[in-house]
């Protein structure tokens, strides 16, 4: 049986290819892999952790923080910069299109290439596949280059050809915005109260930076309430 | 001007591809980045410092070994394989086409991927080019897959996909094999005093592993003598 190693960021959209993959290929086929990259918190390590327990699968944990440690971007605990607190959107329609603040550099393509990297050191002469949460409304507008399904489609054709045709990306969310993967997660009964996805470290999640507004609007949509706490839900309260 | 990220192992190969690149874009437009991947040996990240010295400009060094921490190549520190005493010519044709024993999983993917990820934190807003030292002679018989031309386009493309059309990877020698490499290093006065190949860390090269055999035959096609000590020199003594 194939391989599958799913990339768990401990947010939504991960966590709810998880649910994907081991409906599909069972738990005893799936690995998760996690990234610690120089965040500012590292609450969505312990989430991720947590939600491999619940699935009963494994989790690996790789640091790439040392190939970061240059980066400047909001996102970072070496930054002093806050993170805005505005949505994908807005920002698009107040900055224009192209990159957004929380753009780290390059890091899903170091993220992918080092998922390639285990996958092959777990299962040196077995196919496997590398599941990556890239999702419509990151790419929207240019906001991160890499989301786009052009650049999802480069990295499996590099990656397919890097590990003598072993090693595939499949990025099953790639067309798909949050709203439609929350429906898709909320039938796969995804443990959702075990995710994080707030750029911000607090207790609760802030409710105001992109990713939390995003996640919220995507439950509001498939008129379901989002199970964890926050300090304000956007503009709702 | 056009900012230049070299990629130097310290051998033979990527220090060619210093000198070409500080001769075609100067100084003051290059840096360089060497990787600890958990090799055996640090030799030549201690010859990479002393190469960048040599020519005046920066070195960068990133640890991705925690990428590769589950790997079982021989070249690692983790493993207990001695690596082969074997030209990689000869090991195609004993073992057959293919990988061969000291492919590290997806090694030259991830380190063109941190590539762009520094390129990316240091030169933010401009436009730069990752040089790349793979030539023919280790993508033959798909010896290195992660070498071949196909590999490097598919690379290019993803990371310019990612970083927004900013980065290009450029591998100008991935047509040549190592002995072409060595005479246009010849011309350019490459100081190969200064570089290491050998994939064990004695105090002299060993002369038997498939890097320095690839090694001393090019000096010898080109009737150069190779300036760095040798325990032996293969089938010369």
């Amino acid at each position: 049986m194939k391989k599958i190693l799913v990339n768990n960021s401990g947010g939504v959209d991960s966590t709810t290819l998880v649910a994907k993959a081991v409906k599909k290929y069972g738990k005893e086929n799936i690995a998760t892999v996690t990234f610690f990259y120089g965040q500012k918190h590292q609450k969505e390590i312990e989430c991720a952790k947590n939600i491999a327990k619940y699935y009963g699968i494994k989790n690996y944990l790789l640091d790439i923080s040392n190939v970061l440690k240059e980066s400047k971007c909001s996102l970072m605990a070496s930054s002093n910069e806050e993170v805005i607190k505005m949505s994908y959107a807005d920002q698009i329609k107040t900055f224009g299109e192209g990159k957004v603040s929380t753009y780290v550099p390059f890091r899903n393509g170091l993220i992918l290439s080092s998922c390639a990297a285990l996958a092959q050191s777990l299962w040196e002469k077995e196919e496997c596949e590398i599941w990556y949460g890239a999702h419509a409304d990151d790419a929207a507008g240019q906001a991160y280059a890499d989301c786009s399904l052009t650049f999802v489609k480069a990295m499996n054709k590099a990656i397919n050809i890097g590990t003598y045709g072993l090693v595939k990306v499949v990025a099953p969310f790639v067309k798909k915005n949050k709203a439609a993967i929350v429906k898709e997660g909320l039938r796969l009964e995804v443990p959702y109260h075990l995710t994080w996805s707030c750029y911000n470290g607090g207790e609760k999640a802030c409710g105001k930076c992109g990713t939390c507004i995003d996640r919220l609007e995507a439950f509001r949509q498939n008129n379901a309430i989002d199970p964890i706490e926050y300090e304000e839900k956007g503009n709702e309260i």
